[in-house]
């Protein structure tokens, strides 16, 4: 007897045969996927003996999104951070206010992205980066777990304060120093690492410049010792180039493959100014990439080379970024972007398809998190992670075409139900497990705490007279 | 006393001094906007004398979006054309679809774009090109007229049958000699220009190629002598420079602005290949520029250089282009891509501001459709063309710096009233002027039958499978 039965119109699978099942159906038991095929016949064993029948024959289903590249704090940071390029937009805005923080305010930054991603169809996450000032633990306690989707958690590993260059320092907030960073990840590791498999904790080494190459060996070795995944940020600005190439000699994914940070279980993220023989490093060793193609044309970093590294077998998932670089954390609008930018980049609208943007929001993302194991596509033994489209809208008809429509047309607030391991996270839009009306009640005001202490947007960017 | 009373939250005027109203509120009487102010004085003279109130304060208020450039027949061709670059697009797929419209798809098409936009904000569009077949008065009288927006519906002039070269002809059903393309423009212009103050009949030359350098003078000559204006595609794509430059011995710009039709009346659309000499042309006759972001990067056209047009004085509207080539008509999110295209084209963040695209969608679209004098801004005495957006929402949150999150965070989803000429024409996401439910029941069997006829578009445009 299933738990749910959902009875839908399109179900794009993404299984290993890619099927695409017209008035399909699904059906799960015990957060697991027991059952997917024609509704016509699931009906038959299904339909009157299932606890809760979700009739969406209007809906295309899909397997929960999956965002590889996200900074919980910097949601309540939207709109602080316009016209910077990416140096000075970390450190005379950025950083600072993220070394601001206190633990309330990080709790409320963390749940207004989650039900951000909540409402727009993301069932799994990837944080890049948490440090002791932000209170993990309590992130965890109080905004991850209870929100009921999945997430892998990167904690910030540094020793150095520099970033690129040497003028730009972190915020005082936010240094650590190595013994303590590294340690604190691997306390985090063994209380929480694969709770209730929705959890995980990951290395998130800072970016080039705030970590010694000795302390980047110690990551890798102690990340592969507890087979648990690392990300960080790779060449993604110009800068990265010259900051490797300066100190070391070395290409920027050179340089990360040399100090043992290359392989399946590393998330590289934005990774624009590469060659195509780094491309190849990231291949042969199988490492991911997380492209966030909003942030990158936000912050003029450049256009990264998707549709070369898919050529060469890179393996390649999708990602917002961050609050103040998006501005949003809407991984259906980012498909749109990912599939306009490299028709753009090449001046060849055949240079990317639109089958290869969803995988990059799916099945590829679950794989450069090491979980496609139990999620990423709607497949039988597979956890229940399932979001469904109305797609009985203008801007969605004719649906000859539902996956150009998906990518094309498709955005997070046509998303109507949520299911993450088999439960009810959003019905009907209505988020299930955090209260909505109450956290935006609280999030202007820890914000604009937060900017004042920071002294930093505290007035609304604009050359506009406001009265 | 009014006949509707707003009382919102932040009020973007777009008025001469660009006033932001917090807690702000609008009063409109017989069509036109007869106040403007902080809501506590309003409230006095409007709050319980007004016919109808509107109690938005958790949303922001903007003068209707102008939608430039838009082709109502390619709203049923959604999804039809992915991975051409443009003059395959063109003559492969769109033409040989658009050739084979009956009056009746015509309709539908016409009214599902349209329907589309008002459910995203806009109440002013400018319709690029209707031709004989598809039965322009039809269009008017059971699509346009009807829906309540405003709109400028240019009428294909043409008396060639290629485009950019000689190969690529047009499709048959789409041919129309200069005399009765000519005629039957000004025979459209008697009946409907001007019709209500929400009707104007335009010229739509057809692209370099199917046009004489003799058609084109006249239509300049004509739409001078009945002031109106003219509006066609220029310098899409790298084929059309090499036209004019081989056959004219001139640039694209140059080779418009030789003919006459450059000036103040006019709106080329795209102009992405032009140097600076031509940008000077256009800031010096004062011609408007349409930009589409969406469409030139999913073409792989290319990208217009509107910071630089914007810094010598060109005035640049917004478009989001037709159904295949973007593939929506959602000018928030239009918003968006234009926003995120130049940083990336000159990799400098500094090279656009928010409110220089908030401009791009509301009163300099006014202005490039010479209808500034009654829309594109909430001021005393123009037209009340109004929408106001919920910003209440996870994305929009915190409400630090409104003008950024409605460019980078918010999309049509988002609005939720709709008042053109001062009447209701979407409250609370219900479109009131058109049948969304009926229309969505007749648009999947009117397109099937158009791809049908044409022999394109009638499998799912996917390497999955389909079962």
């Amino acid at each position: 007897m299933a738990d749910i039965y959902i009875r839908g119109g399109w179900i794009i699978t993404l299984d290993k045969e890619r099927r695409i099942i017209k008035d399909g159906a699904v059906a799960i038991e015990d957060g697991v996927i027991i059952d997917v095929g024609k509704r016509e016949e699931l009906d038959k064993k299904h339909r009157f003996t299932s606890d809760i029948v979700l009739d969406v024959s209007r809906h295309i289903i899909l397997p929960g999104l999956i965002n590889t590249h996200v900074h919980m704090m910097q949601a309540l940071l939207r709109g602080c951070a316009n016209y910077v390029s990416l140096i000075d937009w970390l450190t005379k805005r950025i950083w600072p206010l993220q070394g601001n923080y206190t633990p309330n305010e990080a709790v409320v930054s963390a749940k207004l992205a989650i039900v951000e991603m909540i409402k727009s169809g993301t069932t799994t996450f990837l944080e890049t980066g948490l440090v002791g000032r932000y209170g993990p633990d309590r992130i965890i306690e109080e905004a991850v777990k209870p929100s009921g989707v999945r997430a892998a958690l990167a904690r910030h590993v540094m020793d150095l304060t520099g970033y690129a260059t040497q003028e730009n320092v972190l915020h005082e907030g936010l240094i650590e120093d190595g013994d303590t960073s590294l340690k604190d990840t691997i306390r985090l590791y063994h209380k929480y690492h694969g709770w209730m498999n929705k959890l995980w904790i990951w290395f998130g080494p800072r970016t080039p410049g705030a970590v010694s190459t000795t302390l980047y060996r110690e990551i890798a070795a102690k990340a592969r010792e507890l087979e648990t995944g690392i990300t960080m940020h790779l060449a993604e600005v110009r800068e990265d180039v010259e900051y490797t190439l300066k100190n070391f000699g070395k290409k920027p994914v050179e340089f990360a493959h040399w100090l043992g940070l290359t392989g399946p279980k590393t998330v590289f993220v934005h990774v624009i100014w590469v060659t195509d023989e780094e491309i190849d490093i990231l291949a042969k060793t199988k490492t991911n990439v997380s492209h966030n193609p909003c942030s990158n044309m936000k912050l003029g970093s450049g256009a990264a080379r998707i549709s070369d590294m898919l050529k060469r077998g890179v393996n390649v998932a999708l990602g917002t970024d961050g609050g103040p670089s998006n501005d949003d954390y809407d991984l259906l609008r980012e498909m749109k972007h990912a599939a306009l930018l490299q028709p753009l980049r090449t001046l060849n609208p055949k240079s990317i398809r639109v089958e290869e943007i969803i995988e990059m929001a799916t099945i590829n993302a679950a794989k450069a998190l090491g979980i496609d194991s139990i999620t990423g596509s709607i497949e039988v033994g597979k956890r229940a992670d399932i979001i469904t489209i109305d797609y009985w809208q203008p801007h969605l008809k004719p649906l000859n075409n539902p996956l150009s429509h998906l990518v094309y047309s498709a955005s997070g607030h046509d998303v109507r139900n949520v299911i993450v391991d088999g439960k009810l996270v959003m019905f009907e839009r209505k988020v299930l497990t955090i209260d909505e009306e109450k956290l935006l009640n609280e999030v202007d005001k820890a914000a604009y705490t937060l900017y004042e202490r920071a002294g930093i947007c505290i007035e609304p960017d604009t050359v506009w007279r406001i009265m």
